[in-house]
């Protein structure tokens, strides 16, 4: 297959991750002779020093004409005092808002390499193996009307229908493809847009008599998460309870620094990027973990170039390279060798070789 | 000191608790010399079977005349088909508002004999000691207007200056109390609300010089409260934010049975209560917790009628039971003694007993 993916390196440690990712996609493209053409955009604090301009018209242009994104990641300290519209984030919010990419998917799973660093105890982290679906582009954070003065200010909920029933969509068909459960998170016994959200939720279900689905609410699932995350396998809720939610899912398994994430339209198109940030007190120092972002490159084949086979490889090597003891910096498990990206990198990629060497042999032995 | 405290026993365990605290606190009583006048009340299931009605007249009219509410717990099956106002939780409701309880009170403690049921690492769970204040009768759950369609739904989320001001007041005044460090929890960078939030609680803390301030947002505080919880000591955020936290935050020491709380108006009067719900599935068995209740109560003696000592007589009373191995049965701590609610309560009187015999020695010796 030929497939263009435009890579936003963005900011901090931004362009080290991507570039890892480049070389594994690279791998990947020579091994399963698959062609992907790489072009190179600006996005967030980059693009505001090149042109002023957090989304510039270019960098559009050239995600429009492509099959995917890979993004690295955005922001810094140099540009934290910048009035809104030249702050980093905003290009974030704009790509997303272009694009209309509306669901955000963040799996987590336990890596048993990784569990030293969770802060649950071992016996309730070791088999969570979840993904938060998160309605990215409506709820309180966008909608109007809003308003402040010095002494009141307003924020406004509001969901229509058609937005609840594309994330329920999207979710109920991850649940399918997964363990086929789902929980569906709301605050139904007071708000209005959960009630909606609820009822959407059960006329749905009619069409995945395969899925089996809960209503949970919001501050109970916050607890759950923390007490039987293991009992989780699809959670789709709004806007700003998934911004919570998936932020503290990300941190049970104590492996923050491997977890990937994808922004889509529900059509595979999107926006694939580590759940981490730029961390800039570290950037380019060749000290950062590529892997979310790897593990982002392998969503990005499973979903957006259904190459379940080449995704699944390069979540093996990931996890064999861990399991064989390399770790960067972040990951802090004592007595491991810590090792700099371009080693780490390194690793997966004799890693992938090695099995694709034993899949030659097996192929040539049947 | 003569007080007169209201009982509202309420659904479910609500009785065996409550009853269990008045003991101790006619223990109080007895050995610091006052008079508490205790008159009872019906709230929640209890009074809509008793009068159609989750919060009657008469008992807005004794609380009226009360210096403090005890509250037991309200809720259960037999209510959950009811039309929303004959709810008992809308019991809860109507007397926070009656009242204009805006503040919500919940500390949490490690406590070291119950290490072993925290989700938690010790190492991470063992020196927790915070408090969250969390915004009661404003916000999202609250704020008009809503609406609902077939097709849309909005929800306000309104604060006003007076609002914010005075549940920040109680916070910084918290802090002031305990470890001087509070965080403030919003989402500034995309809320109007929480940007005149942050703007409150910067102008206050001029008043505060005593008091670090730090401002937080939601979702970093989710994950904070997991991988450093014991970072915090005084947490203040809104109503829908602190329902959120609170709960998470419930689970972290492995002590939900023992969590105590108070929802105030500024100034102590108000209303205490267990963390907990009304268990309905081990009402009238005489299996209850009465632990959360207790320890409200000495929440109670300290905030609304400033009895430090007795208060404090309370907790090492409740602590020591516990260090000795002394549980009820829904703290599953395996290889401990499993006590009867009356049983445990019996202990505690005991240790009361104990500790008041010993200060009386050294009072005699000095
Ligand atoms: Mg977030
Ligand atoms: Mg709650």
């Amino acid at each position: 297959m030929e497939k263009t993916i435009t890579v936003l390196p963005g900011d901090g440690i931004g362009p080290e991750v991507t570039g890892a990712t480049v070389q594994v996609l690279q791998a990947i493209e020579k091994r399963y002779n698959h062609t992907f053409n790489f072009q190179y955009a600006l996005i967030g604090g980059a693009a505001i020093d090149a042109c002023e301009n957090p989304l510039p018209e270019d960098t559009i242009k050239l995600c429009s004409e492509s099959d995917a994104i890979l993004l690295g990641a955005v922001g810094g300290p140099k540009w934290d005092q910048n009035p809104s519209h030249l702050r980093p984030e905003k290009g974030l919010l704009a790509i997303r808002k272009h694009f209309g990419l509306y669901a955000n998917i963040r799996p987590v799973k336990a890596i048993p390499a990784l569990l030293e660093a969770s802060p649950l105890k071992k016996e309730i982290a070791e088999s969570v193996d979840l993904v938060i679906v998160r309605e990215l582009t409506g709820g309180l954070y966008f909608a109007e009307p809003r308003k402040k003065t010095k002494d009141y200010a307003l924020d406004s909920l509001v969901y229509t229908r058609e937005e609840i029933e594309r994330i329920v969509d999207t979710a109920f068909q991850l649940a399918r493809s997964r363990r086929g459960k789902l929980a569906s998170v709301d605050k139904a016994n007071v708000l209005d847009s959960s009630k909606l959200w609820r009822e959407i939720v059960e006329e749905k279900k009619q069409g995945y008599p395969d899925v089996e689905v809960e209503h949970m609410l919001v501050d109970s699932t916050a607890m759950k998460l923390i007490t039987k995350p293991d009992a989780f396998d699809v959670i789709v809720t709004e806007n700003m309870f998934g911004d919570i939610l998936s932020d503290e899912a990300s941190v049970i398994t104590g492996s923050l620094g491997m977890l990937p994430s994808a922004s889509t339209r529900g059509d595979g198109f999107g926006l694939y990027e580590p759940a981490h940030g730029s961390a800039p007190d570290i950037a380019g120092q060749n000290k950062a973990n590529p892997a979310a972002t790897i593990l982002s490159a392998a969503m990005m084949l499973r979903e957006a170039f259904q190459m379940e086979t080449e995704a699944a490889a390069i979540e093996e090597a990931v996890f064999n390279v861990l399991n064989d003891g390399n770790f960067t910096s972040d990951l802090q498990v004592e007595g491991k060798r810590v090792l700099s990206t371009t080693e780490w990198t390194a690793k997966v990629l004799e890693e992938l070789d090695s099995e694709f060497v034993s899949d030659s042999i097996m192929f040539t032995y049947v």
